[in-house]
Order: C-alpha cells, then structure tokens, then sequence
C-alpha cells in the first residue's frame, strides 16, 4: 500500500512513480504532519485509473538543505509556469512570482498568504502538484526570489534614470525568474510529496484520491442553510421556520448561533434551557418540518462544561477564553470530546454542527490574542504552531469519526481547514465579506481539496444582496448567516434597520427574487450531487479554477472570478451595482443558462445578468438535467426532471442515485444513472443495486 | 569589565547586580545576536553614577524553556505595569496587553510589530528594561495571554447573553493578566539582559550607556536638511541652494538622491558624470555655501560597481536587484565597503549618506520580494532572518568607522536600526506618511536608544505642510525629502502641480511660515545640542514620552502624540486642519512657547497653535536659551543667545561648546556652561579646557 512507502529510502522513488505519486525525504521530519492525520486510505481503484504521467522536471533535481535553522527546499520551475493554491487564499490567485505563506489566521493580512484553510501545496499548469509535508509555518518564494549567479552587465542600467514614485521604484522587475524556495525554519528534515499530472486536473485527483477521495455530502446539504440571530429563543426559531415553509422559499438546514449555551465564550456544550427549554421537541419540531439543526460551538471548553474535567489534563498550557484547548492530535481526547456530543446533543436530534474560531486569533491585530499562542504546548507533544495548522481538521476529525460510526453523513460549517481534508464534510466560511474575496476563494478552494460558502449576511443594498445571493446558489454550500439579523436580509438588508423591524418597502418583491434563485439552487441539485460524486469517487473538485479545465489557454491564467462548477458549468458571479460584467469563455461553444443565447468561445464577451438569472454558462455538448424546485430535499422523494440537450452533437450525463445520506455509496450502494442524447432522442440508462427512487425524467430539450 | 561577565555562569548575577545590568542565560546562545555587534564600550563613568536600584520581581522567577521548538521565556508582571519599547513601533505605543512581534519590515502591517527599527527590548514605568539578546524573528505576548490555571467557575457566564457583532465578540477580556511570554523559535538557548532603574529613565540610560551612549551629532546635523529631486543634475542643484541662500532659508544639508550614480537600483557606487560633471566641484561650491552633501545610497552592490568584484565572494547567495548583499557581519567585508567609500566619495568632499533600503522588502505584499529571503547564507554564517535584524546597524557600521577614524562626526539617514545603536549617528525615515504615526514614533524611539525624523514631502494643503513642518521642526532631525518634486513644497504642496511649475498662489506667504518655522528650529539649536549631549553623556533620550519622566502619572501612560525635548519642553503636534488640539500637562506649571501663558499641569487643555507658532510648552523652572536664528550652523561663530527664565524660582541651564564636528568631545575637550538664574539675576559659568567661542549671553528675560 502506498502508506507504507513513506518511510521506504526514497531514493529508490526517484526511479519509480507510485500511481503517479513520489515521496522524497531527507533528515528527520517531525513528528507532527499534514499526512500524519490522513482521515481515510488512499482511493486506490480510481488512482490506478489515472493515466501514467511525467513531471517537467527531474525529481532528482529537487535540493533539500538543512541547516541549523531549519530545511530549504528548492524546486525547479520553467519559465513559463504557472502556480495556484496553498489553500483557500483570500486575496491572491495565479502565485507565480509571489511569496506565500499560508498560514492559519482568521482574515488576510495585506497579502501575506495567511488564510483559514492552509495547505502547503502548489499545482502547476504543467501539470503537477507539490506538498511540503509540515505543520510549520513556512514560506514559499514561488520563483520571487532567483538566486545569485554571473550576472552580465548587460542586465544593469549604467544609464541612471531614477524613479520619481515609490511605485515605480518597488515595480518588481526580478519575478518569473527563479526556482519554488520552499524556507521551513526549524524543521530537521522534511517530506515532499509530488502528485503528477498529466494535465492539472490529474495532479489534483491524484492529491484528493489521496486523501481519501473528496466529499459527497448528503443530499440535504446541498440545500439552503439559514442560521437565525444568535439570541433567538425556541419559540423565535419555530416562527422563523414557519416563515420559510408558508413562505415556500426553499430550506434544508436551521443553524443555531451561540445562544443555545449556557456559556460560549467558552463554550459549556449545554442547552441553555431558559431560552430553550426543550431542545429535543425543538429538533423534532423542525425536523418534522424537514428542516435539519446546526449548532454553532467552538472547540475552547468552559469550566461550566461537563467536558471540562474529562479534558483538563488533556488540554494545552494557555486558555482560549478562559476555556481549555483539547489536544485533538491525541485520538483519545477526540474520542472523549465526540462521545460526549454523541450522546449529549446528537443523540438528541442534532445534525451537524459549525465549529467556529478554529482559525487562531487575527495574527495581524496586536490586541486581538484570544486563541493559544505558538509556544503553547500540549500533552501529545504537538506544538502550539504545528496544532494551528491543523487544528480545524482535527477538531473536525471527532464528528467525522461519529458520523462513519453512525453511518451517517453530515455538512458541517468550519473556520479552519488544512491540508488531506478533501473527504470532510466541512465547508469553510469567513467573518471577512468582501465579495470579491469571496468569489476568488471559490477557484481558490478547488486547487487543495476544500470547500468554500460565500455565505450571505447584511448588505447595502438590494443589488448586493442578489448579487451576493446567486454567488451563494453557485457555490459548494448556499447560507445565509443570520446571526445579527432578527428578520432575513430579503425583507431588510441594513442590519440596524432589520433589527427594528423596519423592513424594505420592496420586500416581499426581494423575497419573490431570492426565492426565485433558491429555486435555481434547488434546481441545480441534481447536477450538483453527481458532479460532488465525482469528486468523492474520481477526485474532480466540483468546484474549480478555469485553468483546471483549461491548463493550455494563457487567456484564464489570472481568472480569478468565474469558475467550472461540475463538469460543464462556467460561473461569473456579478460584483457591485452593474448588471453587466467582463465574462471570458474558453475555446468551445458556451448556452447563456437564462436565455439560451449561444457564444463562441476564447472570447470576452460583456455579458448581462438580471436579478432572477443567473451567470453561469453551458459548455456546448452538455446534457443538463434540471429538476423542478422542491422546498426541501428528500432522497426518497423523487426529482421531476427536465434535460437540456445544449449544441448540435450528442451529450451525456450521469446522476448519482443513493440513500443521500449514509456512507452506504462507499460499498457500491448506489445507481449511476447515465443520461444520453443521440441523435435528437433522449434516453437513460441505470446501473447499479438500488432500486429506483431519486429521479423521475419527465422531458428532454434540445437548444441550438 | 562588563562585557567579560556575559558567558559566566549566570546563577552568580542572580546575586549580583553589575551597575544594574545582570544577564541571565541558558542553554547555547546563538553566535549571532545584538550584543554581539554593539559598537562601543559600555559608558562605565555615567553608569557608575546611576543610582541603585531593585527590580520589582525576583530574576530568579523568570523561566526559560528550551524545546526542541526554540526558547519560550516567561518574566513576571505587575497587574498595573505599563510596557513601552519594541524599537520604533509604528502603529503602537502602550505594548501591554498586545502581542508584538518587532520585525525589520519597510512599513507597519496591521498592528503585527513590524518597524524599521525593531528592538527585542520592553521597558516598564516600574523601573526596568529587559532585553531578549537574539536577532531571531521573536514574538513578545505582553500580558495579553495568561497561561491556564484552576478557573473559578465565577468567571463563566453561565447566563449566557450571546454578542451581536464581532467587535463585542473579540473585545479582548483576559487582557493584562498574564506574564510576559516570548517566543523564540530556533532557539537553542538565549540571553536576557535586563537593566534596572529605579525608574523608568534610569532603566534607558543603562541601555544607552551600555551601548555607548548616546548619539551627539555634529552641529550641523540639527541644521535643516534639504533632499532634492532624484532627477536634479549638477546645475539644478546648485540653482536650489542659490535659493535657500537668495531667500534666507536656513540649511545646512543638501542631499542628492539616486540620479548621482551610474546604476542605483542596485547601486554602482559611481558618480554619473552625464548629469554631475564635476562631483567634486559641486561639493566645494555647496560647502562653500555652508551647505553639506548627503548621498542616497543603498547597500546592494550592482555589478557595475568597483566593489562588485571585491564582494563577490563575501555576498548572500540571494540577489537584491541582482546587485550583491554584502555580507556586513564579516568586519573585513565591512572595510572593502568602508575603504571605497572613502576614497571614491568621502575624500571629494562628501559629509554624509542616506542608507536607504536596508529595512527588508514588504513582508505584507507577496509581490514584493525584493530583498533577500530570509533562507538566505552569508559566508559568515549569519542567516538571512538575523541579517535583516542587524542589516542597518552593520551596513551602517562601515561609516561608522570611518568617522572615528576620520574623527569627524556625521548624522546619516537610514532605513533600518536594531538594538543597541544609540551610540549611532544615524536617523531613521520612512517611505509611509501617516502624521499621527509619524508623531507616535517619535516617543516610541526614545524607548530603545533610536531617533526619528518625520520627514516632510508633499502634503494635500497648506495647512498639512505646515503641520508636519512644526512636527519636523521639533523632532531629533529636520528633514525635507523632495525626492520626486521639482520645487520647495512650500511653493507647491502638491506633487503634479510642484513639477509642473504651477506655484500656489500663496507661495511666498507659505515661505514666509516655513523660514520662520525653521528659525524656530534655529533658535533652538543650542538647547537641542545640550540635550544631545546628555544622551550621549548620560544616555538621557533628547526626544521621548511623557512617561518616561512621569512614569507614575496614569494620565500619560497612553500619550503618544505628546513627548519631551531635552529636560523641559513638552512638544503636542497638531495634525489634520484643526487649529487647536487637546494637550495633556503634567503636575506644575507649563508656560506656551508662543505666548508664555501660564497652565497649571495634572489638566488637559485645548490648545490653539497658529502657523508661525510652535507647539511647545515649557515646564516651570525652565531656563531656556534661544538664540537668535542664523541661517546655518558653525561652532566657530557664537550664537547669540537670550535666556528666558520660566517661573517665580531659580534655575540653571547647561549648554555644550566644542569643535561642532569631532569626536574630541570623548576626550573631556568640551566646555560645559552652566546659566543660572538667581534671584531675579541671571549668570554663567564655563568649566572645560577649551577657549569661548560658541554662545554670546545677550540677554536674561523673566517669565512668570
């Protein structure tokens, strides 16, 4: 198996390619890594379909140094290659010629690479990826830096012409020139893992499969999260629940914000009775409503908490709100923190949960110090840096390892993520809301193996808030984050004008639009679901840069905001108070998904978008089944659904049918269904042992 | 001697306190740290004469923790101790609470620590400074985080009233409880100076003097300092000093920016004789006109340069602007660096540099990464992220030298400084322009041994211009950087219409406000150079916070846009269009600069301050002498001094004379002159060996 080749004298890797995934080693690596905590084996069947691949550069060229401060490692890259990833990055995309360092924080500052999701990991738009396997905090010169050699005259001016501006004084002439420098102070030897290609797409699958495959999650969480004011009793819960359902605006998941404690900065884990005095009835109530509950917590243990004293020798040295910090790198303190969930609130109807202020404090505020510092230490030997890094993906690990032994999956909202977390059930989100920012993150998340919500909160106005809306249909996890908010944002966008009720005077005509791309989002589920199949089963993030898709074409090499969703959609989510944006489409035939209008490709077209469309484009030869909306979604209640047959040539597409929502998929429980275009007739095929249930083909359309 | 105790073993200092610096240590220091490289012999005279003092916690509760991470130090703290230092923090001035994290970075980046001038030192309104003795990239948590202890279940909500924002939600509440805890990654041993009061003064001078005292520049360095345009050649820059002269505008600087070299980004080092045909005419005719020439330079040698082949060898393995990184830590690369300046540059009459750029690149923008990385190697040794702590300090030490040899003194501008520079002539400026933190740095250098010079550039108004005139005026340097404008930014404040010759309507008015303002700075001149020789003598900061001389009035403890010039002037700059400010006074009486109103101290007032006045205030029982305003500097021709007795008491003054330009003053060759008002009559005294010459006494003037 592979995990047993990691430790294997790697120079023999330098000759042989494990299902196109190489390990090179030198010294002593830590004890604590991204790989150490791999939640799943490798997907080996779908990793030894992967074509054979060659990297653009001998491995053998590869240098690790290691000195007294630390390991240096130096990649070749070509003069001409581009560079993505490092995790969910806020503010950057293309990183060919930057310095990175992606590092937990809880917002980006300047643009230093500090993210909620760090992952130490670059893809090539030739084709391959590299993981510098450590928890430490490291910094990569992504061909910033090029070291000294003979340097001809030639290159130096000897005709002075000063800069009059610091701006063209600091214009950075030196970039695009160098090798990847890889600076991980401390560390005493280091592993690096190289996922090859062929194509971009590869490498990334190769690096997914992995880790174990991506997420499928259940079919509820592709619906729409809404989470209420963060003081909201159980009767407010229950008012706000009957407003979706009367108000036939789509929903699958309610999320409670901390008031359901006793106590949350730190948290105690106990219902607050006084504000919900029946907790249980609660998630009966909404449950019967097929409205699934989310708790908000986070990971800091109150002394109030019945968690305390089973955790108090199992913590780190500093407090986080006076609460403990669970050594989750220690299986058992996970297994004491999930038990007590498991039987305290889950048990009691619970369906998933956000774990928030895993993402450190804010780095870059030098009052803003509440999480443990760097030094801290803890029993498992961990450091208190090395457990930043992959503190999200640990504390997750407790629920996932509930959720495998209840058979039952989950999607969870988390700040923090890392590296080999691509089979959690977690989707990032951020206090930070520039929605730009939010856009980027999107392409951004697919290079590493993570998932992003640009969830909606206030706005300033009715255009932003539709704007930000269909971002959030379009991504992996549609929600709406309430928690300041006594009324949802369609009836009143201004925070302090909602909360006195002071609602718009277009508020129901706001509702009609959001509810209107609800719909779409409902719609879409069907594709959605499968292209998330892909991801769990083949490692194709459903989520993912244009350059993914199209590693050859320089034209998308900075398209930072429009992206692939499935295998077939391209997403360019509108920004600001203009219905009209830039779009560039690659080479091919693209369906506007509003009007059908057709565009030829590896153009930019100036593309308008309504507040009831949205701006996502249909490659040509795309068979797109869309389902009629639904309230809320139900495996067991079938989709009616319509197939759009785009372009002039035959098209298929598949359709994952499952219980939606165990790990049954994982043991071959589940119908692919393939749809098929031929000639001007539609028709569907279905493999698999289930029976069927989840789809009903009512109509196929072609457009031309 | 002082310096031979430092690798003794450190239990014996526990018991004894050498002239109130003890140094704990543990483990295996580094090779390369501030103490290392301190430039001068301890002061042992001065410091012989400070008082005794107890430190108000025991040395012996201060823990070091060697990990295989690095050194974690954790020192006792008051709960109401105050903590000030870090270097010349840009954005904070009160440290406790806050984490910092004093790294040599070209502009502050959030509130992160980063400063051109990082100092792992904190100083405490309790009497003491310590000082961590590393160049590592180390993070002070001053109090801001506790470590874990039994937790009263009282200090948990348990009624829990969720926030409703995330300001209420991050409000840091645990604040100024803890230790202070510092990280030292990397770290295999460490360390700690820690020098006693009793007060806070005493604690800075026993800094300063152990680095040798502080700076006394020449004369002429408190002179006004003028920087042309970078694009200026030989003829321009004469046709500007003809104006200063033509105008009656004191100056005793001119300083020629990039254009003077052949290559500049990286630097040849060579005079372009295309724009500067006769470099050393042009030096002779400015001295002529009592003006001194400052050269820009910077540190990274181009290959250009006569002194690329002689460094090649002695450089960092990463380029700077494909020029060479020197590597300064080696003394004999220092006098390859030292030795062609003195030929080719200092002997054609050249008094003094403007060291830019050695203050890294900016570690908050990816995309530039112009300096070396931190993973760089020097032949010496020294890694990339020590050099970047010490890069000013050495790069500037090569002058150094020369000075003494030449024993001549200078005042140079630079770019970076680290600990124990006090003893160098050498101002620090910035690229940034913020007023209030242009303001804040000037207390915040007097911490740590540094000086400030909040240059003036352009400005949005006349009132700014003048504003941050008055700033410059009553700061340790007086400098205009016109680097990017054609014109006095006096006659233009704005940069187009400055270099297209479009004069404001009101420029000779404004030059009218602006000579004055520099008479001002004039007048002051022999006040300023006695509290320089204070500095130098006793290690007393001529520039520095209220709390330093007031360390147990609370109402100072947060003033950072008020500071103390020499022993009793008070200076409260006014920013943005406000013609009044509030200014806090403390305990006694205060007397206004322009007006001689009298304030009663222990109050904040609001203050008016017109154009052609100064925001001072002076302290009861002041004798201040002003002289009349000349246009430049020269020992050799008397100030005309008035003295200004404040107050119904008596009072004396000191004033300095020597040669304005050696460093004889060392040897005991100086006069001290000591004014004393008694009784309603004032007189002098002169003690030294030297002949009169510097100050004519004209008149006595009672203030009351």
């Amino acid at each position: 198996m592979l995990l047993v080749c990691l430790f294997i004298n790697t120079h023999l890797l330098y000759a042989q390619s494990l299902l196109g995934i190489q390990v090179i080693s030198k010294g002593t690596p830590d004890a604590f890594t991204p790989q150490r905590f791999v939640p799943e084996q490798p997907v080996m069947a779908a990793l030894q379909q992967l074509p054979a691949a060659t990297l653009p550069f001998n491995p053998a060229d590869i240098n690790i140094r290691i000195t007294e401060r630390g390991c240096v490692v130096e990649i070749p890259l070509g003069a001409d290659e581009q560079l993505y990833g490092f995790g969910m990055q806020i503010n950057s995309f293309n990183q060919r010629g930057l310095r990175v360092r992606p590092v937990t924080n809880d917002s980006p500052l300047g643009n230093v690479g500090y993210t909620h999701a760090p992952v130490p990991m670059y893809v090539s738009n030739k084709g391959y990826a590299i993981l510098i396997n450590t928890l430490r905090y490291t910094t990569f010169y992504c061909g910033s830096n090029p070291r000294r050699r003979a340097i001809a005259a030639a290159d130096s001016a000897g005709n002075n012409t000063p800069a009059l501006s610091t701006d063209a004084l600091y214009m950075s002439k030196d970039q695009d020139k160098g090798n990847m420098i890889v600076d991980i102070p401390g560390a005493r030897g280091i592993e690096i893992y190289i996922f090859a290609g062929p194509d971009m797409k590869q490498a990334i699958q190769r690096y997914n499969l992995y880790a174990g495959g991506g997420v499928l999650p259940p079919l509820w969480g592709l619906g729409i999260k809404y989470r209420v004011k963060a003081d909201f009793n159980q009767q407010q819960v229950l008012k706000m629940a009957a407003y979706f359902r009367d108000h036939k605006i789509p929903c699958d998941v309610f999320g409670l914000e901390p008031g359901w404690q006793t106590a949350s900065y730190s948290c105690s884990y106990v219902w607050n009775t006084k504000k919900f005095p029946q907790p249980e009835q609660l998630a009966a109530d909404l449950r019967q409503q097929h409205l699934h509950v989310n708790l908000w917590e986070h990971a800091f243990v109150n002394p109030l908490s019945p968690l305390y004293k089973p955790l108090e020798q199992r913590s780190g040295d500093f407090p986080v709100w006076k609460g403990l910090v669970p050594d989750f790198a220690d299986s058992l303190t996970r297994n004491i923190f999930a038990a007590y969930h498991d039987t305290a609130i889950i048990s009691k109807g619970i369906s998933g949960f956000k774990l928030d202020e895993c993402d450190n404090s804010d780095l870059g505020s030098a009052d803003r110090t509440w999480s443990f510092p760097e030094a801290s230490t803890f029993p498992s030997g961990i450091t208190g840096e090395q457990m930043h890094q992959v503190f999200g993906n640990l504390y997750f690990r407790s629920f996932y390892q509930l959720m495998q032994q209840h058979d039952q999956r989950s999607y969870f909202d988390i700040r923090q993520l890392g590296a080999f977390a691509s089979a959690y059930p977690a989707v990032l989100y951020s206090d930070i809301y520039e929605h730009d920012d939010y856009i980027r993150m999107i392409p951004n998340s697919g290079f590493c193996g993570i998932l992003w919500s640009p969830e909606v909160r206030e706005s300033g106005s009715v255009t932003e808030l539709v704007r930000r809306t269909q971002t959030a249909v379009m991504s992996a996890q549609t929600v709406f984050n309430s928690w300041y908010l006594k009324n949802p944002p369609w009836l009143q966008y201004n925070t302090a004008r909602n909360n006195a009720d002071s609602l718009l005077p277009e508020a129901t005509q706001t509702e009609q639009t959001i509810r209107q791309l609800f719909n779409f989002r409902m719609q879409l589920v069907p594709y959605l679901y499968h292209a998330f199949f892909q991801y769990a089963h083949n490692g194709i993030p459903p989520f993912r840069a244009l350059v993914v898709d199209y590693p050859q074409d320089a034209n998308v090499y900075n398209v930072d905001n429009e992206y692939m969703i499935g295998e077939s959609l391209l997403a360019a989510p509108l920004t600001g108070t203009d219905s009209v944006r830039a779009v560039y489409l690659p080479a091919g035939d693209w369906y506007d998904f509003n009007t059908h209008r057709k565009y030829s490709g590896a153009q930019t077209y100036t593309i308008h978008c309504g507040f009831n469309q949205l701006p996502i484009f249909i490659k040509s030869g795309t068979l797109l089944p869309l389902a009629d909306p639904v309230p809320y979604l139900d495996a067991a209640q079938p989709f009616n659904i319509t197939c759009y047959a785009f372009g002039p040539g035959n098209a298929t597409a598949g359709l994952l049918e499952d219980d939606g929502e165990t790990f049954a998929y994982k043991q071959g429980k589940y119908n692919l269904i393939t749809l098929s275009w031929k000639n001007g007739h539609g028709s569907m095929q279905r493999r698999g042992p289930l029976k069927a249930g989840m789809y009903k083909i009512r109509k196929w359309v072609p457009v031309l």
